[in-house]
């Protein structure tokens, strides 16, 4: 897939530092490429849900960040990103000492980008996959009225 | 809608105290009934995105939880729930000093329960929907192994 | 919720007329209001699966248009309505003699409307949700090429 | 993947058989391995939106049909499958002479079953993705009255 901003990637790496959340979680950038985002991110007790597992909205608050961050390297520049929807399935518990976060675009438009991720748990180096997400990315211009 | 185990609601909240997760997003239980639960949180900038909003994926944390704990007290004596799935719509930016989570059950099954959710954004005191849920939560029996 | 285009709903009625499955699925327009369309359906064992129940992609069809034409009646002049994605979710068997689908937007952008919609089984005159949905629907200009 | 029962893709076979919407639809089983089943159907108007391509919904009862069997090749001998729900996004108009619908399992359990579809058009011998599936299908003894 083909950058239309030349400085996409850079400017993909700011926007996730400037997420709140990410810093919170212990989020990190493990690679980008175009269209394609790997974050990590290390087990903590102040995450998880009943069961001591990390909470399936945490996987999903990363997973999107992963889709997301993939859609926005494919964007115009000025763009900005905003998640539309997304689906998660969840398909084992998340057990496991840090996890892994995938995202990629599907298709590429140039206001609609169909994304999609997979969460892995990484349980004493074995990577399982834990969760998967579908999402509709949109590409905005002034995210704080537009949709 | 008629609880099945007359104990539902004090494990509920019993449940809902044991997630590291919701106190570490200052979230609480504003109130239960039977298939319905209310759960609030205040703003923090430790769970944003880019623009300074609360990150889709920490509304959906919250809303998860608010879908699963209305599951959870419909369910027979001695199950725990998990949650299978679930695909969450962001209509409006979450901009606000508070925001209010309300999960409720659709139709329950022995085994699967359909759900669906609405997060509100309160903003200088108008409550404003800003993302939806329709999820998917089963009743198991030993939640490490089953699925 | 308000029109934009005086002439939708005349449009939206000739849109449900071109659309060749609606005819071939014996499907009628049984109400339409600004951002809500009501379509029925009979039941034929042409569109049935393996129990002799509607199958769920049959029911999904009918409740996409009508989520999909409710969304058309909100659009500016000029716009075509396309399907983002949908999810459904299905909640009982879909036995009976007749069907009807309810769809309607939840929140109108000038881009994306996101709706959401019910089907309905008749059996002997009980009325019964059988699915629902939840989806994101797109106004283009040239359906052909946009996205 | 490995089979539970024996019989399991004769019996799939015969429940494909068994769909009156397929035959209505001019679908064909044109391959099966254990978790992985591989529909087509040729363009027909009979079926089609307002823009005369295939309707969304028709594509997804087909892309559902390839999961729900794909699910069933890998359950117990005696279960039935039944859809518990599905995401299907529409990545560009389905345009094309005749269409081929994917679909495969992703994580079987004993009573859940993930799946995952692509649907593709095939126009002028050019195969193209048009939609995507993720959908959660359920091993049930009598599909009649379970859930």
């Amino acid at each position: 897939m083909e950058l239309r901003d030349p400085d996409a990637i850079a400017k993909m790496r700011a926007g996730f530092d400037a997420q709140g959340v990410m810093k919170t979680l212990g989020a990190a950038v493990e690679a980008v490429a175009p269209g394609r985002v790997t974050l990590t991110m290390p087990f903590s007790a102040d995450f998880t849900q009943h069961h001591g597992f990390i909470h399936a909205g945490v996987l999903t608050t990363v997973l999107d960040s992963a889709c997301g961050f993939a859609a926005f390297t494919l964007m115009d520049p000025g763009s900005e990103v905003l998640t539309v929807e997304f689906k998660s399935s969840f398909l084992k518990p998340a057990r496991g000492q840090s996890f892994r976060f995938v995202g990629e675009v599907l298709k590429s438009g140039r206001t609609l980008l169909f994304t999609q991720g997979t969460a892995y748990a990484l349980d004493n180096d074995v990577q399982t996959a834990v969760s998967t997400m579908s999402a509709t990315m949109m590409a905005v211009r002034d995210p704080k009225i537009a949709r």
